[in-house]
C-alpha cells in the first residue's frame, strides 16, 4: 500500500481521497484553506463540494503543505488549473527531485500554453508526471458508479503504478503513453461543453448537441494531432468520452455556464451563478491561441471565444456554425 | 424542384416529408396501411408517430405503391429495415432501372448481413443508392431544431443531389463517399444504445454510459474498418454523433428497450412496452455474426446478445465488461 497526498480538496480531489483510502492506501488530503480542513475533520464531510457524502475516517487532512507532501510515494495534483504553477512553486523545495506526481486537473495555461504536467515539469525539474483523465464525475465515482478512465505518462512504470494504485472493481484504469493527447482532450472538452450548454440554453435539441460534440471532437483532434498527439487518444476516454459526459451532465459546471449564457447571461454572470471555477472560460482563450500557433482551423472554439469575450450574440454564433458552406464530412477522403 | 416519394410513414419518413415539402419539392408519402393514409389525409397529422405536429397540406399521401413510385426523381426508403427487401421486390417492375434511391432506414439483414443499400442493390440491379444518416431525431427535425447529417453514396453526383434536395438553414447535410461506413455506424449504434439503456436501467451513471459509448464506438469502428470502411466516418455524424443522440435521448426506442431490460424485463417484454420496432434487437445478432465473419472482438455487442437471447443476467453482463484484465487504451501504441 502506498502513501499518497492529494493537493486540493475540490470535489474531484475529495472523491479521489475516498477512492484511494478505499483501495487501502494512506491518504492525506491537503487544502490551502484551513477552515475547510477543520470542517472536514469535524464533520467527516465536504458539504459544499460533495454534498451528502460521508468521508471515511481514515483520510488525514492537512492545511500545512510542508507536512502534507513529506515522504509521499505519490502526489496527486487536484488544485484548480489556475493554481497549479503557484502550488508547484511552493512545494519545489519540499519534495525529492524525482517525486512521482499524477495530475488530475485540466486546463491549458494562458501565455505559455502549457498543459498541467508541462507546468509541473517546468517548475519541478526531474519530477515524474502522469495524468489521470476520462469521463468521471466526482459525484458518481464517490458512489461507486462504474467508471472508466485513462492514466497517461511518458513513463511506462508510472502509468502502471497509477493504474495499480487507483484501479478497483468500479473504477477501471487503462494506461496510455500519449500524455499530451490525454491532457489536450481533457482540457479542450471544457470549451466544447460551453458551446453545448449554450445550445441547450437556446432551447436547441439533442440533434444539435450531438452535432456540436461530433464536430467539436473533430476540431480538438485536428489540433491535438498537429501538436503531436495520437488521433486514437481523442477517440478514447479522455477525448470523446470525457466530452460526452461533460456536455450531457447536469453535474458539469462548464455546460451549466454555457446554458446560462444561452439563456442570455453574460460570461461573468454565468460564472457567478455556477459559483465554482469554470475551467472552459480560461481554456477557450488558450485553445484559440493554440489553434493560431499550429495553424489549425477551430470554428466552434472560435465562436465560443467571440461569445465569451467579444459580445457576440450567442444565437448568431450557433447559426454561423450551421450556415457554413456545403461541405464534405471527411478531410482526406473523396470520390 | 424535384418529385420525391417517401416509402414508409413512420416518424422519420413523415418528418422527412415535412422537411422536403418545406424545401419546395413535390412529395408523396406512401404507407402500406391504407387506414394510416386516410387518417393523415383527414387529420393532417400522424398522431401516433409524430404527436402534436401539423402536417403541411402540400404532402400527398398514397397507399398505392404503383401510383406512388411512378415518375419520381428520387425514392426515399424509410420502411423498417426488416421490410426493405420485401418493399424493394414490390417496386422492382414499377421503376426505371437507374432509379435514384436514398435509404434512411438502419439495420443489417440477418442471414445475408447486408446493409440497407446492399439489399436495395441486390434486388434492384442498376439502382443508384445513397444513405442519409446522423444524429437526427424526427421529433426535433420536424420542429426545425438545428441538425447535421451526412449523405453518403458511391456516386458523387447522387451524394451532391441528396445534399441539394435535403439541406436547408436548420438541416445541414455533409457528403461522404464512405457509404459502407455510414450504414454500419447507423446500424450498429442501435446495439450499443441497448447497452447504454441497460446501464441506465440498472441505475448506473453518466460515467458508465460515457464509457460504454466510448468503448462501443471503438468496437464498431474496428469492425467497420475490417469491412473496408473509413475510420473517420465512425468518428463522424453517422458514427459517434448518432450513437450519442441514440444513447442519451428519451426519444430513442433502443435506449428505452435497454432501460426496461436493465430494470428487469425480458427482451420481449421490453419490446412490447416500447411498442415501436426496436431495430437494435435484430441488429445485435447480425453484428455478432459480422464480428465472427471478420474476426473482430466485439465485447459489448457480445454481452448484449447474451442478455437478449441467452438469458444472461444484465448486471453480470455489465460487470464482466468492467472486470476485464488491466489494459492499455490504444491498440497500436506503446512505450
Amino acid at each position: 500500500m502506498a502513501r499518497i497526498c492529494i493537493l486540493g480538496a475540490g470535489s474531484w480531489g475529495t472523491a479521489l481521497a475516498v477512492l484511494l483510502v478505499g483501495n487501502g492506501h494512506t491518504v492525506t488530503l491537503w487544502s490551502h484553506r484551513e477552515e475547510e480542513v477543520l470542517a472536514m475533520q469535524r464533520t467527516s464531510a465536504n458539504e459544499s463540494k460533495l454534498p451528502g457524502v460521508v468521508l471515511p475516517r481514515e483520510i488525514r487532512y492537512s492545511s500545512q503543505l510542508k507536512e502534507a507532501v513529506k515522504n509521499q510515494d505519490l502526489l496527486v495534483f487536484a488544485v484548480p488549473s489556475k493554481a497549479t504553477r503557484e502550488t508547484a512553486k511552493k512545494i519545489k523545495d519540499l519534495i525529492p527531485e524525482d517525486q512521482k506526481i499524477v495530475s488530475v486537473s485540466k486546463g491549458i495555461e494562458e501565455g505559455t500554453l502549457y498543459s498541467q504536467t508541462q507546468i509541473l515539469e517546468d517548475v519541478l525539474k526531474g519530477a515524474l508526471t502522469a495524468a489521470l483523465s476520462g469521463p468521471s464525475h466526482a459525484e458518481e465515482v464517490v458512489r461507486r458508479i462504474p467508471t472508466l478512465v485513462v492514466a497517461a505518462s511518458k513513463s511506462h512504470d508510472l502509468a502502471l503504478l497509477t493504474q495499480e494504485l487507483f484501479m478497483n472493481a468500479n473504477f477501471r484504469v487503462y494506461i496510455s503513453p500519449d500524455l499530451l493527447g490525454v491532457e489536450i482532450g481533457g482540457s479542450l472538452k471544457n470549451v466544447i461543453a460551453l458551446a453545448a450548454g449554450m445550445s441547450d440554453g437556446l432551447g436547441y435539441g439533442d440533434n444539435t448537441k450531438a452535432a456540436l460534440i461530433t464536430r467539436g471532437i473533430k476540431e480538438i483532434t485536428r489540433l491535438a494531432v498537429a501538436m503531436g498527439a495520437k488521433e486514437d487518444t481523442l477517440a478514447g476516454l479522455s477525448g470523446i468520452g470525457d466530452l460526452i459526459v461533460t456536455c450531457q451532465s447536469m453535474h458539469s459546471r462548464n455546460r451549466m455556464a454555457g446554458y446560462y449564457i444561452g439563456q442570455g447571461d453574460s460570461a461573468q454572470e454565468a460564472m457567478d451563478k455556477v459559483k465554482m471555477v469554470v475551467e472552459g472560460v480560461y481554456s477557450a482563450r488558450a485553445a484559440r491561441a493554440l489553434g493560431q500557433r499550429y495553424g489549425v482551423d477551430l470554428p466552434i472554439i472560435e465562436q465560443v471565444n467571440r461569445v465569451l469575450f467579444e459580445q457576440m450574440d450567442v444565437r448568431k454564433a450557433v447559426l454561423e456554425l450551421m450556415g457554413r458552406e456545403k461541405k464534405a464530412e471527411l478531410d482526406h477522403c473523396s470520390w
